[in-house]
């Protein structure tokens, strides 16, 4: 018995719903709701006590932690390998994930928080706020939240977060010169845990990913946008990441081989 | 042929150093002087442009990122296996890892580079200090070695680093109630990792860490600095670690299997 406990299919949330789908794992979906802050109930902390998403439920366990809860499922389900099998490739499959959890998903985090979030709790009462601030478990989860909800996020953190977003922009596509996928030939978790941050990026950023100035790049979107695996994942997402991916495959002109 | 470029057996630096002796790999190990900044220096950014150590060289491919490194380590040679293979507690591994990457090590750096850095980099001409700011190459890199150098460390991002410290005694507690090794029945990469960071947080910490209060974590320390790969790994350090270790020694009774 499979079950995930996720917001969409949208960054770390998004990770063992690809991975799955990949693996043709079935598994219930329960969709926790972040924008009403469902991950921090005394339901879902009974789940995950960190109240964080997603959390993967195999035969009464909870893993969580996104990355390695992928590998997790790469080594407990059968279905097609999802990680190369020489060492070599195998680092390069790891020093990715690393890139996209230490510098990249934390970056791209600050900036939607910034820009979304600020916004939207601007126009909330200051009072339930620090309620709903007293649920949320992890220290380093309640600061975050609580500069988020009172519009205190250092600017100069917004701006380092946008530069390396940019600078990360040129290293993909390079590295996606070299090889087809990330960590080497074959598609792999380094690809999944990019594509689940990244997948609109060329939509975000269209003056600096596009056909003539990234094309290897916009090869990988491609080729990922067209797995069936992956648009199986996308159909489980609710109205905001659906829109995007529409748009997305409208605009690497991609036949949709499932709903989504 | 593998080689080690790497500072003192402390933090990441110390990753590669640990995991080769214990699976009994010979290697060159080159010291890298951090406090000299020579991994700024160009000879060592032709083995690693992001100037960071440590840096493994195996057949002339350099593996850098060390939690990623020590995997390609535990895959690419024989020797004792490092990782368990049940998969839940491959991902019970990896998830130590990541607490250690992500949440306590920056903490440690944090506070380390706090009192240790500003006071010594206080004594030196600024001028020289901006010529050495301007050969980091990675940005991220850049601008802590700025706040370092210029002793702008925001205060409450010192705090906020003492209290991860803090929290994380219990947690290491608990968990080593469960399993003597941080993974579970046996010594893996998670007690590498974390080793290579807190070995002296007894010294460190003594009032919140010793027999009385965290029995089982004092248990870890003596298995930990009784392997003989520990300690021959540990004799590879320089004064300020190899003081430290011997003190270490003599808290828990042990004696010396080797040098160090």
């Amino acid at each position: 018995m499979v079950e995930v406990y996720t917001w969409e299919p949208n960054s770390n949330a998004g990770k063992p719903l690809l991975c799955l789908k990949e693996k043709g794992v079935e598994f219930v979906y329960h969709y926790v709701d972040i924008g009403r802050r469902e991950q921090h109930s005394p339901e879902y902390l009974k789940i995950n006590p960190n109240g964080t998403v997603p959390t993967l439920v195999h035969d009464g366990v909870s893993f969580t932690e996104s990355t390695p809860a992928m590998e997790y499922i790469d080594e407990a389900f059968e279905g097609p390998p999802l990680r190369p099998t020489d060492p070599h490739l195998l680092w390069r499959m790891r020093k990715w994930c690393r890139f996209m959890d230490a510098s990249l998903c934390p970056a791209f985090a600050m900036i939607a928080s910034h820009a979304l979030a600020s916004a939207r709790f601007s126009q909330q009462d200051p009072d339930e706020l620090r309620r709903a601030l007293d649920r949320v478990p992890l220290p380093e989860r309640k600061r975050s939240w609580s500069m988020q909800m009172f519009n205190r996020v250092p600017k100069a953190e917004v701006a380092e977060s946008a530069r390396r977003i940019e600078a990360a922009i040129p290293v993909y596509e390079a590295a996606l010169g070299e090889y087809p996928y990330l960590a080497g030939p074959e598609y792999s978790l380094a690809d999944i845990n990019a594509f689940c941050t990244i997948y609109a990026l060329p939509l975000q950023r269209p003056e600096q990913v596009n056909r003539e100035r990234t094309p290897n790049f916009m090869d990988w979107y491609r080729r990922c946008h067209e797995r069936p695996a992956i648009q199986e994942a996308f159909a489980l997402g609710h109205d905001w990441v659906a829109g995007r991916v529409r748009e997305m495959r409208r605009l690497l002109g991609i036949e949709s081989v499932c709903g989504g």
